[in-house]
This record gives structure tokens, sequence and C-alpha cells, in this order.
């Protein structure tokens, strides 16, 4: 699995000409390392004295973070395999009339699952992003700028994902399920960027 | 060394409840993952009959971004080494006046290369986002997304390493040092937000 490798496996992997692992597996990356993030900003804050103020707005928090860099780490393989599929779809058999249906349907179905998975990475970096103005606020201050960071890369990791939804949109011919997917990642993009906004704002203010 | 552990591995050392590694080493991660993609959508270009009208242009980048991705790795250790180095100041003995001054010396000079490293961060990511124009224009559209994602990956490197900078400027007493480092962060930021904006408009226009 594309997990097991070490990060400059993975960044070789990446770089090599093979169009697995791409731009989808790097988004759920960067929602995990947001998620990661939030979750050491909690760790660091949470059971001080100092921020006791905070513990209890905060400790339920740290539950939500962790499921969120588990799964999207697990999305960092999920999107690699559907990618794959696709691939090996177009590679069934089309010599007769019904092998070209079948293959055709399943390069359909392919790509729908191609598409549902950064449809997730999307909305679990939007999850991850409106956890950071809380986390960014009231957390240990001395950890600011890692909330801060944390917000750039869900965002990062959102905006990749929307991208990579686009791409196999254009190849899907269900309308209703086209319509469907961009009307949500226009919500999730326009949610988003108002909260990466709000919390870079906050963090360069104090920074 | 952090980028032997498994990406798994990363995320779970990132999320502890220890300050290192942190947004630091994400910020250059995120950029190794930019000039990574971009590596990758050269590989799916060049060498190509389709795509020999760009071959010139384009081969002479790939050098290019395969230097930035591995120093960009590289950053990510360096990244906690420093920071753990301005802990280890903090920890020096401070009995005698001759030992706080020592400590004092030591502590400054622990921030401006704590500073250093995210400001070498910011600029690899600038020149990752530089490169991403050409490469998304002209790689192979396939791969279109994934020149997307770079940008968004170099931006979102960019502007959490500035935020890196600038929680260790706050610590600095020497005002030429933080002015200077000011100066070049803004243009950084102001570049850097430009191409990745030209781009995510471009790649979107035409997902």
């Amino acid at each position: 699995m594309l997990t097991d490798l070490s990060i400059r496996g993975f960044i070789m992997e990446l770089a090599s000409s093979s169009p697995a692992p791409g731009g989808g597996s790097v988004s759920a990356l960067a929602g995990a390392n947001g998620a990661a993030l939030l979750n050491m900003v909690l760790n660091l804050t949470l059971g001080r004295e100092k921020f006791a103020d905070v513990e209890a707005e905060l400790a339920p928090l740290k539950d939500k973070t962790e499921a969120l860099y588990e799964r999207l780490v697990n999305l960092i393989d999920i999107d690699t395999e559907v990618f794959n599929e696709v691939m090996a779809a177009f590679k069934l058999p089309k010599d007769t009339e019904e092998q070209k249906k079948e293959r055709s349907v399943k390069i359909q179905e392919a790509y729908k699952k191609a598409a549902d998975v950064p449809l997730e990475v999307a909305e679990r970096c939007l999850e991850v992003l409106r956890l950071c103005p809380i986390i960014a606020e009231k957390g240990n201050p001395n950890a600011l700028s890692d909330a801060g960071v944390a917000a750039q890369m869900a965002y990062a990791g959102l905006e990749g994902a929307v991208m990579n939804v686009k791409i196999n949109l254009s190849s899907i011919k269900d309308e209703e399920y086209v319509a469907a997917a961009r009307e949500k990642v226009a919500a999730f993009l326009k949610e988003g960027a108002e909260i990466k906004d709000r919390v870079a704002n906050y963090v360069n203010e104090r920074l």
C-alpha cells in the first residue's frame, strides 16, 4: 500500500512516470496532514492547567480530528485503487457487441467510483476546515502557526480533490449524477474558502 | 529521520503530543508533493510523439522539478531539526551571568536558523509555483488536474512556511534580520498567490 511507503518513497513514486498515485492521493494526504496538525494542537492544549478554561469545549474535538486523519490516510490508498480500476475497465475486451456494451458500463461505473472518492476527500477536508477556527482561537497559542498550516493544507486538499472530481465528471454520461456532484463541490469550495481566509487572517494578525 | 517513516507513521507522529514535527515540516512536504506532481506530468509528456512540439521547451524543466522535490524532502527533516535546536538552547544552564548571556546568544542563533529554514521552504515552494503555468498549459492534458493540484500544494506550502517564519521572527531581536525577512515573505506571498490563482483559473476552466 502507498501509505506503507516512506515519505521519501512516496515522493519518488509520485514523481515517476506512472499516472498513479497522482493529485487525488496527494489531496487526501494534505487533508490528513491538516487533521493530524489539529490533533497535535489539541494534544498540546488538553489536560494542561493553563488551558483549563477551554478543556470542556475542545476535548470533544479530539475524536473528530483522529477519525478524520485516519479516514483521509485510507483515502490516499483508495484514490489510487479506484484510478487503477478505471484503467482496468479500459482494458476489458471489445471484440463483440456484447463485450463493447459490458465494457462501456464498467468504464462508467469505474469513473463514478473515481469521482466519488475525491468527492469524499473534499468533504472530509471541509470537515477539517470547520474545526480550524475554534482550535486556532482557543488552542495553545504556541501552536497557532500549526493551526494556521492545518487550514492551508485542508483547503489545498479540498480544492485539489475538487479538481479530481471534475476531471472524472467530464467522462461521466449520467447527467443527474454530474449535476449533483457539481452542485456539491461548488458548495464545499465556497464554505471552505471562507473558513480558510478567516483562519489565515486570524493567525496572520497574531504572528 | 522523519522522511524514513511511512506515510501512516508520519501522520501518527505529527498528530502526537510532541510539538515536532509540526507545520514547518508539513509545509515542506506539501511543496515536495507539488514538485513531484510536476515531475510526473513531465514524465507523462516528454518522449511522446504526440507532444513532440513541446519537448524542447519542457525537457529542461525536469532537472528543476527533481532538484526541488529532493531539496524539499530534505527540508522536512531539517525543519524539525532546527526546531529541536531552539528547544535545546532553552535547556542550556542559566546559573551564572556568563551562562545567561551565552544561553541568550544561543537561543537567538537557534531562532534565526528556525526562521531561515521555513524561509527557504517558502522560496522553494515559490520556485515550484513558477513552473506550474507552463507545465499546466503545455504538459499532457490528461494530467491537467495533477498540475492544478501541484499549484495548490506549492501555494499551501508557501503560505504555511511563511506562518512558520513569522512565529520565529516574533522571538528574534535583530531588527534588521526581522525587517529583511518580512520583506522577503511579503514578496513571495504576493507572487505566489498570483501564480496560484492564474493556474487554478486555467485548470478549472478546462476541467
